[in-house]
């Protein structure tokens, strides 16, 4: 039975990882937030899942990196520099870095590379993604993660295509942009749709989430099958075997 | 037999017109674009069409008046200016300015108002549309009319309460704000969904334009309707007895 | 504080019910399900809520008209005979029937009627719901209840007007009619969308339950609401003040 | 320059037939539709394309025997002998028969096998489509291929695997069926969606079409393709090199 510690425990997503931890018969072995000791939390743990904020990562990394343990990275908003904190990390442990734990997302991130790669450059690409009020950044780390599988498909770099944000006199369509467009409000736990948008023609590919609870399953999943991996940095489809 | 003039005669909107003014059995009295004579196509016809550009809109306005013909403005793209223009021709002739002239989206106008007026301040207000990728300004005038409803509905100015192009770190939402999210791909002729979002349920209300005709079809309806009205500015509700 | 009693407690929605007559600060007086004795229900509480099954609803109407309290009758897959028994139990105690509890589907119906008058018979209309799979019935409660918002708005008789699983050869669509279509799957909830279906052009008006409590929240205000009223039937936007 | 013979000239879908022969740059070499001769159509033809009805199939397949030209079938509507009907004649002609011509849906169809193969059985399927309201068969044959597709995906065959027409009371939805509903209104060219629905997610690929255009254009792509192919049955796959 997995010792299984929770960076980020307060929020609804701390408590629906608490649910699934015990749900998949593995034991919680602490939970801490803003001001909490991740040592000592990483000491007491075998795997370490973390969807606190991109402020607390480093010290995060830190504490997994110091105990030898292998750590699940939830946390959302991440920048550049996040993501060479988890390279750095994961020459030392194992980190597995994703906008998205669950299985239908990572699957339809499969699917979108896919359909992008297949599909001419006539076919636009327009990602758009609702969450909850309370979501404070735009757009979703799953839509950044969708919008990184399309762009593999194209074979094309992100943020060099990416338009965020339209607003006012934009222009026509530049040729070969990414679009990204967020909605905010209620209780939304996460609605994500790809659009592939050609002359009189549309191929959408779409994820709702009903609730918290396929992301709190799927990143206990990832934090079981990390456990014992050598020092790397992994993904979902390497969890789910796509 | 109404001579209706057509201000935007090349583009795909413009050819629509010319069908529309066919099948409603009316005249094209004539057609301009960029550098043509507003004044002399003015008084040749019985009415107006303009879905131009916002830069030519003075001079239609100042022909209409001149030639003492109504006018229905569609252009999209307008700034307070041009609202102040419209008002001002107005006191001297009739004129429709509209951001769409489909019967759907009038109607949609109507239900949102109705919706947002119902439910409390608690249900959040999203506005996502998508046009074709040769579509310049964003969001497009049908969102904002829409907009526009909605803050009727909710007794709130749209300006002030308008969340436009998010992206980055926007926090969390402001209670009472309108969003406002533009798609831009393909041949889209416009899709726009109004979301109403509360604690665990939705309410949407979209509308779907499956090619230009129904606005071009719209548009002549308005220009018949306003043959003979005084001077004053209109509306659509007002051409379909909303 | 009102006595509240559960007809049908053992399910996912007598268990939301019992969470949201705590949230309301009523009392429960108790839940039964086949095999309990509403009588004695009836006789402990100031109100009933059934959600149990058309089978049991002679029973529990005549416990509360027995007891003398009023009763909520939320029950799906109700035929006219089941109606018929509501009418009859309205003559002597307060019935509310509802195909549908929650303040979004109220409203949603409310816009559908009125959408309906305002359209022309040359739009086409369509329901369309999905349901998690263990639902035994098709169409949904609130699908009918959202045709008949459709057919009042219309002027017309929904069981004479009805197209249901449509399938194999069926020829042309019949002026006229009110299409139905449902599907099954997963934990959905609830989703309802009502299409208008024109020439190029479509609204749909559209309903979506992220979870039950929506419903048993709404069971609860309108349980509330129905304590000391007259004999008599009663409907959700009464209790709404629609 | 190829010569296309095009069976069902009269309606809609023969109008945008002989649209997308002109803009590929192709010869119309003529056109019949009930009454007509095939077998002069098939002797003045390098290929022909088959938009009539499921009668007059057998004929048809017999002229292009004769004829030793190639056809494409793109009419819906087929039985199992009209299955085998091609079968016979793709002893000895080049034989393309599909329920849809577009891109966009021969990748779609491609992706809903894969996601149905890589999802679980506990992952629903359920398929919508919507069409214009002069449609007469239900479900659309883009929904069977579609159904095709999934149950390949899953191993299974669709014939005994599908839910059609959901009405009444149905019992709870069986595990493993593929189930199907059809809506119908207005001048919708053709929408299609394939739902995955499992606890607390839904996966949803979509395709929508906004006209007639795209299916005219992929069938003459087909016919293009098809001249000098062996006698045999192919598929829009290989078209597309799917």
């Amino acid at each position: 039975m997995a010792r299984i510690g929770i960076i980020g425990s307060a929020g609804r997503m701390g408590q629906a990882l608490a649910d699934a931890i015990a749900a998949a018969g593995e034991t919680l072995s602490g939970g801490i937030d803003k001001g909490g000791d991740p040592l000592a939390l990483a000491q007491a743990s075998d795997v370490l899942v973390d969807f606190s904020s991109p402020h607390a990562l480093e010290a995060n990394l830190d504490a997994a990196v110091a105990a030898g343990v292998p750590i699940v990275v939830g946390t959302t908003g991440l920048e550049e520099r996040h993501h060479f904190l988890c390279d750095d990390a994961a020459l030392r442990t194992a980190v597995l870095q994703t906008g998205n734990t669950s299985l239908g997302v990572t699957l339809l991130a499969h699917l979108v590379r896919e359909a992008a790669q297949r599909l001419g450059a006539d076919w636009d690409i327009e990602i758009v993604e609702t969450h909850h009020r309370m979501k404070v950044d735009a757009p979703s780390g799953t839509a950044l993660l969708l919008g990184h599988a399309a762009a593999e498909g194209r074979g094309i770099d992100l943020a060099a295509n990416s338009a965020r944000g339209r607003d006012g006199i934009t222009g026509a369509r530049t040729a070969g942009e990414i679009g990204f467009a967020s909605l905010r409000g209620g209780t939304v736990a996460g609605d994500h749709t790809v659009h592939f948008l050609a002359d009189n023609e549309r191929l959408s590919l779409s994820h709702l989430a009903e609730n918290r609870a396929i992301f709190a399953r799927g990143a206990v999943r990832a934090a079981q099958w990390l456990i014992g991996k050598d020092a790397g940095r992994y993904t979902m489809p390497q969890v789910l075997d796509l």
